[in-house]
C-alpha cells in the first residue's frame, strides 16, 4: 500500500481500505471498542494470534493514520496506553457492518445474536451510545459502565 | 491468512477479515455495486491499477468463498461475468460504511456529498434499494436504471 500522500485514487472506499484495510488492523480497533484492551499485550493475547512484529507495525501505523493515540500507562512507564482518536471512533460503523456480515455468514460465531439484533434494530441510539463509552473509556462487552450495562438507559429513552 | 476451515478465532469481525480484509477485494465488490463492472478488463482499468496476476487471485478467492459467481459472457465466450451472490450483496453496508469514513476523513474525495447524505438520511430505504438494482444488473452510479435514476421512487414512498 503506497504512503497516503500518494493515493491509489480519490475514491473514499479506496482511501478506508488503504488506512485500515489489512487482516489485522481493524482486530486492533475491535479490541479496544469490545473488549476495552488497551496495552500491547492486551492485543497480543487475543485469540488470533498476530505476531509481534506485525502487531508493533500496525500499532504504529494506526498511530500515523491519526486512528490511535498512544500515552504511557499510568502505572507502568515501561508500557503504552492506546485509546481511539475521533477518526478512530469513527469506525464503529465499519465494525458493526463486519460483524453483521461475519454473524449472518460464519459458519459458527460467537456472537451474542441479542447484541445483533438490537445494532440493526437501533442502529440510531446503539452507535451513538458505543462511541460514548469507549471515548470515556469503556467499551461493549467489558467492564463496569459497559454499553451492555448501560443498555437500561437505552431503552427508556 | 489461514483457509476457512481453520478460521483463526470465532469472531464475526476476524470472519470478515479473513474474507474481504485485503486492501483489494472490496474495491472489485465497489466495482460491481457502484460502477456495473462485471469482468476482468474492467475490473482490471479502474484506478488503483490493480496487478493482473493479484486481480486473478482476488476473483478466484471470491468465487470460493461464494462472494461472486462466475459464468461465460453472453456475447463473447472467450471472457467471463462476475456478479454478486447474495452473500456478495449482503456486503453492501460495510461498503456504505467504508464510503461514508472515507468521505469524512479523506482530504479529498471524488464522491458526492449529496449521495453520502443521502445515505445517511434514508439508510432503511437505500440499502434495499441499492441490493435490488445490482441484484437486477445495475449499479448505484452508472447505466440507465441506476439507483440514482431510481431515487424518485425513494422519495415518494
Amino acid at each position: 500500500m503506497k504512503h497516503t500522500t500518494a493515493r491509489r485514487s480519490e475514491c473514499p472506499i479506496n482511501f478506508a481500505l488503504e488506512m485500515v484495510g489489512d487482516p489485522w488492523s481493524l482486530l486492533v480497533v475491535r479490541d479496544i471498542v469490545y473488549f476495552g484492551k488497551r496495552t500491547f499485550g492486551e492485543f497480543l493475547g487475543s485469540e488470533e494470534g498476530i505476531a509481534r512484529n506485525i502487531l508493533a507495525t500496525r500499532l504504529r501505523q494506526l498511530e500515523e493514520r491519526g486512528i490511535l493515540d498512544k500515552s504511557p500507562h499510568p502505572a507502568d512507564r515501561r508500557k503504552d496506553v492506546y485509546s481511539l482518536t475521533e477518526r478512530g471512533l469513527d469506525l464503529i460503523p465499519l465494525l458493526l457492518a463486519a460483524a453483521d456480515w461475519g454473524f449472518v455468514h460464519a459458519p459458527s460465531t460467537e456472537a451474542p445474536r441479542e447484541w445483533i439484533e438490537l445494532v440493526r434494530e437501533r442502529r440510531d441510539d446503539v452507535v451513538p451510545l458505543i462511541r460514548d463509552t469507549v471515548r470515556a473509556g469503556g467499551s461493549i462487552f467489558v467492564g463496569a459502565g459497559s454499553v451492555l450495562d448501560r443498555l437500561e438507559t437505552l431503552s427508556t429513552r
